[in-house]
């Protein structure tokens, strides 16, 4: 057999390998390492490499599009030496950057030319306020009002937060214990001092203020002011705790809602918080976990949260009553009406959270019962609203919220889903954070796996993405059946008999965090199901509903809390995402969040989140017939009607053509 | 002596008397009873009779114009039987309604014109609310908001509270209490709901409501609807409660200020409230003086105390502070300024007053640290501020403060006078309520009073108008010298020496209800001299200040609330009022609350207070260096300058003569 000279661009000498060595044995030989994370099967794409010189013939063009092959790149695993070459290998970021499958969830960026000046409501101002005299004896909240119109008007562009100049404040709103402190802060500040306000409640272009906090003196211009964005998930809550004249995140944190432990889905909850004071611990509940999030964001951040004088709340229509003691019953109910959709502002005082006690608190407005603030905030953030093109936006949380439109049209649905992707209802389940398993590859023939661990650190568990691609890889692989059961008399003692039914061990003790075995079982298996069925029906049968095809839709947006990395192949294998060009897929990470932050810096963005809650038209699924039969043909993998996933029957047949190599080098020779 | 038969209206028998008789020796013994309080001196003008046939002498004149000449009257005491006469004795009343330097305070009427539809800013409206349905699946709230503009704008004369028609409501606010039962009422009432709206907030003729009660069908049209005006006098606290829909006042009650046991005037007030936890206690102890009397009224009127939905409160600057937890020590400090003089509206909960939690409570805005609220409610009460006449507008309580000027001009300015004429200060002091001597004549021979009790019980102790009666008595008949000095040498057993001097007894122990001798001391003297002193210094300073001559005032209009009927000539006879024709004088009763009870019910009166507040000028008299002069002039009786009060000079000559009667008989024989 021939010989030939490979030479590798990051190892100082060329290694020499016979014709038909492939390119991953080469690079062994060579000492470069390349990440092989499916086994060499070439279906994970992390082995790709450039042939800069020379020649090699690729077994599986799987994950490379004709421009790739024309610049020379090939997956290392299936590509076979056969005349000397020279290969680069380029850093594993650049690779997963790379693979269009692979969406790296978008970074949060601050909403592109905010200005603190004309976006915020929040505006801290430093009055110069005239002492009283003997010849002038005003009364100091004059006083301050007058100093207050006067500096806001002054100089209308850059300080007027929308007043034009010369025109005056339409009114000073204070709280009685904050006006008991007026007189004492403007002495001890011998009359300069710097008032926080909130400029939100504008009409006819006069703001009416509110006075959040009154400081003797001036800050210096680079004092922070701070807010919170907060979503209050089902099932996780997050806080951003965040600079509002700079517009950047300066802390983020996320966990459990508590009232995890009285129910998982909004169902349970409402009816736990419909009996005896189950609305107060309900509240309590959820104000705890939120509170205990502000103090981790700040002490993160090392802000006093009392600094803290603006938070936008986020969450689905259940969340918003619980945490404000409004009773939800009528959303369990037929005809499913809330207490109300768009809420009045509060102060955080009233609420129990522990911020600033004067902070303005801006519950988002929500849509229905099942489709709340989470989704206006959602369908801003991803721009579903303002869009030519026909989006398809899934919020894939506890609850399945589905929106489909474009700038012209919104109509929007939601399924209980579960909490089966945020990593809780999953025994080894959790929340994307370090030690979550967020993506596995299974080797098909050894059926052992490959996981990437968040931190790179040993597993603790499971997070959403981890789980749809587990999920995928058990079915691809034959270890799941299509109908979700474990395939027993496989050759590996991974798949045995546990506590739960039949599971499959995907982390020994030995490598575990915890010390013992991590596995999926069979109710895991079942609770996953269940939630991609959900979420599948919905959206198929919403669209079904408005006589818009599936296929018609421009972009899939997802938003969710899975984990960094999304994988869409996987999700579209388990029959989770519709099957579609992978290049209309855009996975956003949380929405919610990201809408509640861009409403608490930008008031045109606040004002958008309200238009689109009184735009958006509720579809109610529970009225619909179809949904069940729809939910229950996608409660197998990938579907019972496998038309409707035409790459993932590609993919199955590829996958048996290679467990015969023979079958795959005649097939995919080139 | 001739003998001449005198017929009395009343009796039927007609006697036989002597000439020379006095009318009164006649009526005694035709068993007629005629009132004599002064003794028979022609002083007091209530043996008021009408001789319609037949001669008699009138010795004096004094308290007869001579149109009641013309028609027959005279004083029963001073006239004389000289032939046979035909005598009219008129029903008591009516001759207390004739005299005319007794005012009666006027009555509380319903201000004229009062449509609660067109004035009142507190509205209730029946709703009938869409039902939710699952084809119209709208939130409990905007369903609401949606019925309420609807009822609101259908019929804009009637039921609009200034709506156009056509026109939306701006904003319905709601407190977070109230939100979380909005669902429970809505499906109690079966869609059909009563509201109780606050419709004050008006911006450019939209209003903005605040939802104050929901409760669930409807009320009928009978069901009041209730509001208190609240007065917080230094020393007393006065309650009314109002029938909002007819405007009448169904019950009062008043009662000292708890917080008279830290201190009598506002200064020592202060000073108690800046230290420890003081400011705390000053609010509750008003706060439960303000509680009792609401609770009071209510329950003399049967009314649910958590049914009053609005409260507009009336009072002096330090008053107002104290209420709010403000801190007052700059009014007390120079250059004595407010915290706030316009004071935005809060809920009851907020105040803790034990109103409905939500009914807006409504404090009036006052001028300066010491014209407060109260005189703003006082000037509108008065008229001062629309009428063409210049008025002298005194406010005589503990703090004493006066306003000069009309609708083209106001100027105002305060002293302390301490709280002797609302009788605190004053050993048998006692406010205007049964028991209280509202009235005190002195016999010049043998010195012995005559008094009037109000409620016709034994007497209990001496309301302000009954002081200012008895110190005038004291003075006129010498008891008091001008230097307020008690003669001891007079022939009476009531003048002695006491635990606090020297002193005059008034009621024996057997007469008194408390079953101890009445007594006015010399300290009592003392502080009701410094009392009138201060204010009658008070309004000369300030008149000379704006160079405006007292004698060119109008009218002299009097707010307090020393009792029923107050005697115009006592008061100038002490040098309390100024010496002017007395039909110049008005006596208007508590004009604090009744500016408070007009800004209760028509909003047009609420914003006529803040125009009043806004232009009136505050002269500082501690600024001026000739009040003090004034005041220590003022410290005699009836002062130093007895060119300032020549009536009173006019008095005391004839007080001098009838000490001789054949020189009355003579100087005064007709």
């Amino acid at each position: 057999m021939a010989h030939h000279a490979v030479t590798f661009d990051v190892s100082a000498n060329p290694v020499t390998v016979q014709t038909g060595t492939l390119l991953t044995e080469a690079a062994q030989k060579a000492g470069v390492e390349v990440t092989q994370p499916c086994g060499g099967q070439g279906r994970c794409g992390r082995c790709l490499v450039r042939v800069t010189e020379g020649n090699i013939r690729r077994r599986s063009t799987l994950r490379l599009s004709a421009e790739d092959v024309a610049e020379g790149f090939a997956l290392a695993c299936q590509a076979v030496v056969e005349g000397d070459a020279t290969v680069s290998v380029p850093p594993q970021e650049k690779v997963e950057r790379r693979l269009s499958t692979d969406r790296t969830v978008a970074q949060v960026t601050v909403p592109l030319g905010y200005n603190y000046l004309t976006d915020q409501t929040v505006r801290r101002v430093t009055l110069d306020v005239s002492a009283p005299t003997m010849d002038n004896q005003t009364d100091d909240w004059s006083r301050l009002q007058n100093a207050l119109s006067r500096t806001l008007t002054q100089d209308g562009e850059t300080k007027g937060a929308g007043l034009a100049p010369g025109s005056s404040l339409l009114s000073l709103q204070v709280s009685l214990p904050l006006l008991r402190r007026i007189g004492r802060t403007l002495r001890d500040g011998e009359w300069q001092v710097t008032a926080t306000l909130d400029l939100a409640d504008r009409r006819d272009g006069r703001p009416s203020a509110r006075l959040i906090d009154l400081q003797p003196g001036q800050v210096t211009e680079e004092t922070p002011l701070w807010g919170v964005a907060i979503d209050i998930g089902t099932t996780t809550v997050t806080v951003w705790l965040v600079d509002l004249i700079s517009g950047e995140v300066r802390a983020q944190a996320a966990e459990y809602n508590g009232q995890i432990s009285r129910g998982e889905d909004v169902i349970s909850r409402i009816i736990y918080a419909s009996k005896g004071h189950g609305d107060d611990e309900m509240r309590d509940l959820v104000v705890e976990s939120i509170n205990k999030l502000i103090q981790r964001a700040s002490k993160r951040a090392k802000v006093d949260q009392a600094d803290i004088v603006k938070a936008t709340i986020a969450g689905n229509s259940t969340m918003m009553h619980l945490l404000l003691g409004i009773p939800a019953e009528s959303i369990r109910l037929m005809p499913f009406v809330t207490a109300v959709n768009s809420i009045p502002v509060f102060r955080a005082a009233e609420l129990g959270l522990d911020l600033h006690p004067e902070a303005t608190v801006d519950c988002l407005p929500g849509v229905a019962s099942y489709v709340g603030a989470d989704i206006s905030a959602g369908v801003l953030s991803a721009g579903v609203d303002d869009s030519d093109q026909t989006s398809l936006f899934l919020d894939i949380g506890t609850n399945g919220e589905t929106v489909l439109g474009s700038k012209e049209w919104l109509v929007s649905c939601a399924c209980s889903a579960g909490p089966a992707f945020e990593g809780a209802g999953v025994l080894y389940g959790m929340r994307a954070t370090r030690g979550a398993i967020e993506e596995v590859w299974i080797n098909g023939q050894t059926y052992e796996p490959n996981y990437r661990v968040i931190g790179e650190v040993k597993a603790k568990g499971f997070c959403g993405s981890g789980l749809i691609s587990l999920l995928a890889e058990l079915f691809l692989n034959g270890i799941l059946d299509k109908a979700g059961n474990f395939n027993h008399l496989l050759p590996t003692k991974r798949i045995r008999r546990g506590e739960h039914g039949l599971e499959y061990v995907v982390v020994w003790a030995d490598d575990s965090d915890r010390g013992e075995d991590l596995v999926i079982t069979h109710v895991d298996v079942d609770n996953l199901l269940r939630a991609k069925a959900a979420i599948y029906a919905g959206f198929t049968v919403m669209a079904d509903s408005v006589g818009f095809p599936l296929e018609a839709v421009e972009q899939v947006l997802i938003g969710g809390a899975f984990g960094k990395y999304i994988n869409i192949e996987k999700a579209v294998e388990i029959g989770l995402l519709p099957d579609m060009p992978w290049d209309r897929f855009y996975f956003l990470g949380n929405t919610s969040v990201l809408g509640a932050y861009r409403a608490l810096l930008v008031q045109a963005d606040r004002d958008r989140i309200q238009a689109i809650a009184g735009r958006m038209t509720y579809i109610e699924l529970s009225a619909d017939n179809s949904f069940y039969d729809s939910f229950t043909s996608a409660l197998f993998l990938p579907h019972t009607d496998l038309r409707k996933f035409p790459s993932v029957v590609k993919e199955l047949e590829q996958i048996e053509r290679q467990r015969d190599p023979a079958i795959a080098d005649q097939g995919q020779g080139g």
